[in-house]
């Protein structure tokens, strides 16, 4: 006797349902191994179009350097997408065996550790992320009630780089943002039952 | 025939299996509430914190006073704060009348907007405390670099007070990372299979 569909507790194992599973697994494996390869191009991008920003100017006879190193916010922007390369890297590596192995995930502690460093990053990049966008707006505009004056009329390339390493850096913590999602899916699913057991109103 | 433990695939509905599921869904739902409430609570204090903090300075004849609207990244906070308590109270209230129906979570468009709004707010208060946590550094320390000047030396009983709303919006979105990591658990193990069904290697 077999049964298809969700829900039924079955006696016998449906072949329906295996497969079924199984090609939604594969979707989420290759999905997940592509946003990690985006996500590792992406960091590095933006962690190399901020670090090698610098503009010289000179005012009268004494030159002055911008380089990133001045606001501490892109130093943590910097050293957070280098983290992400570093670890983004290594995860591509364990999809890529999984996949060439053709193992699917049923361990709980690895999935447990894959969902806590997928959530630490997502949250690292997105406050560094926050940090430097508010770095950017005040070199911007300024904050004339506290005498911070606007430095981007002076240093206009420069803002222009850091300003497309941001947005860079938003981009990547989106998509480390849907990633922690998918490994929170490979975890969490881990845990689940058949409804049939016990079913409540709602 | 009756089995006891996971990964077995059940002829019949096994007793010991849905009454300790019953005891880990209750656990779950008192620590939800419980944190919600807390969020809630925090989320308050921070916006009250910062939104209520004002001091007046005299230099020579002019007075001049140090509000949070002075700068963009406190407003931020104060807005995203409100937010947060307004949809936890929603929320502590949804909690509460499915915990007095006896009900379990079983609706997946439900859980999916449930996880989707936690996972937003937890972003956007990670975000809001970095951007502010950014502005107190630079107000703490000044920047040399670009002559943004130090203002806390000046303003200082006012600075602790923006210190302090800052470490309880920390607190607080620490409180709704957890949350959301809940809220996660509670969507995907919907998605959850009988382990035994396709077992894989790793």
């Amino acid at each position: 006797m077999s049964y298809i569909g969700v829900g039924v507790s079955p006696g016998n194992v449906p072949v329906y349902h295996g497969s079924s599973l199984k090609v939604v697994d594969r979707r989420v494996r290759v999905a997940e191994l592509v946003l990690r390869c985006v996500i590792c191009v992406l960091a590095i991008l933006c962690a190399v179009l901020i670090a090698t920003d610098t503009q010289v100017k000179e005012i009268f006879t004494i030159q002055k350097k911008a380089m990133f190193t001045d606001m501490k916010a892109l130093v943590f922007l910097v050293i957070s997408n280098g983290l992400v390369a570093a670890y983004s890297l290594a995860q591509v590596l364990r999809c890529v065996m999984n996949m060439m192995r053709g193992s699917v995930l049923f361990n709980k502690p690895l999935a447990w550790a894959i969902f806590s460093g997928d959530q630490v990053m997502a949250y690292l990049t997105l406050a560094a992320v926050g940090a430097a966008a508010q770095s950017a707006v005040l070199a911007k505009f300024g904050q004339n009630e506290l005498q911070w004056m606007k430095i981007c009329d002076m240093y206009g390339k420069f803002c222009n780089q850091i300003g497309e390493g941001i947005a860079t850096g938003l981009l990547m913590s989106l998509s480390m943002v849907v990633l922690s999602a998918i490994s929170a899916f490979g975890l969490f699913r881990l845990y689940g039952e058949n409804k049939s057991k016990f079913v409540g109103r709602l």
